[in-house]
């Protein structure tokens, strides 16, 4: 299940970067990049700050062409994508979630301290877009507006309680998703 | 002793980092995350460059709490803050060269060439507040005021001619500080 | 041959940076530090992503002094550069090939699969020129114009067309640079 969210939330991200890019006047091949960048520089910082070679994506080639192409179909059909933001703000906040979870089971797999773990959901779950604000060359939204980081951590510790209390996998997320 | 510098160092680095981003209406969490960044992303970026892993602060959580904890107290007490304009300018000068010296030895154990040592050090000392200015959508300072890089550069080289010639560790940390 | 054009290359791009950083007011300090960081931080990226430790740079110290040092004549020599515009596109699209397949090559040797080998090498093109305009507080160029990135990414689509059809190297590099 972990999966198929996993997937809804990278395309999520990849149109939320390409939008980003289109409205700065960017050619295809930077919506293209910062699209990739937006859905997978999370998880490509985490792994790089954690060691966890090799990073996720180089082993997963579908990502890539996934998350290129949906920034690809974002840029053509933008005219008809402000009718959809509402889909979107439940596809980011959906992803977030997603995002925060995975950063969390990586870092607790590979034994690290409690406060990492929490950063690393953190990271996985906020990053993506701050390296997109970067590359647009805007202050990182998600450094100005609490909600967004806020929703992370808080996923991130009450996925941590449940996973401590030995509840089972999938009422974990279950749990988590319903937060 | 370096330890007790080194401390001192990311505080003040944490508080220079939380002012920073108070200034640019961030929320908390961007306070607290831009604090983090500006006092131990420079030793990020060293270890991930050198191949460092795993990356020095996730095996320390009091420095993770700490720095955290510094922003946070800063951004509260921010309207006291300009009236010690004279000690952050002391203890930035204390931490630029804690840093540098940190830097230094930590490539010197991994056996790099000299100058990627002294690049190693420059980079511990200086990346922090690069990280910072990036993510509050500024020039980087460093890279326009001479005289805080050129003092890395000076601790560096003065620390490895002092390293060289064999004197003994707490001398040459000494030197350094009254350089 | 291909170290002789990387050597170029890396002049070239590590001029490009200096004479952008100059425009920036920068001091000697940035300035050297951009030259530095745009020719070799696309190298530097590629190898982090791809976990290829150590870093390239840090075991060729000529290259470090070379970049440095080149930057450093560029802004004392400024005024006269303006003069070789034409001379600079002609080394920045050499400089541009050069790096793609030298990026493509090491992901190659690594066993990485066909997306991630064009994507190194396209990093490894790019890179230094985003870095670049990130640390100069600009939208990054490569984003906004078509040309270079196409270039990148045709430059390493032909090479491996041609690798894989067992073409002699240098006969290999030679198609390629008369792309």
């Amino acid at each position: 299940m972990l999966t198929t969210v996993y997937i809804i939330a990278i395309t999520a991200e990849a149109m939320s970067g390409a939008l980003s890019a289109g409205r700065r006047q960017m050619d295809m091949f930077g919506v293209v990049l910062i699209a990739f960048i937006t859905a997978l520089g999370g998880g490509t910082v985490r792994d790089v700050l954690l060691g966890n070679f090799p990073v996720n994506w180089t082993q997963h080639p579908p990502y890539i062409y996934l998350t290129m192409l949906a920034g690809l179909l974002t840029v053509l059909l933008a005219r008809y994508m402000h009718h959809l933001q509402q889909v979107f703000l439940v596809l980011d906040a959906l992803g977030l979630i997603a995002f925060t979870i995975i950063g969390c089971n990586v870092a607790l797999e590979l034994d690290y301290g409690l406060p990492v773990v929490v950063m690393s959901g953190v990271i996985t779950g906020i990053f993506g877009g701050i390296l997109r604000d970067i590359l647009c060359n805007q202050t990182p939204q998600v450094l100005q507006k609490e909600l967004y980081a806020s929703v992370s951590i808080l996923v991130a510790a009450l996925y941590l309680i449940l996973v401590h209390f030995n509840v089972s996998h999938d009422l974990t997320l279950l749990a988590a998703f319903s937060s």
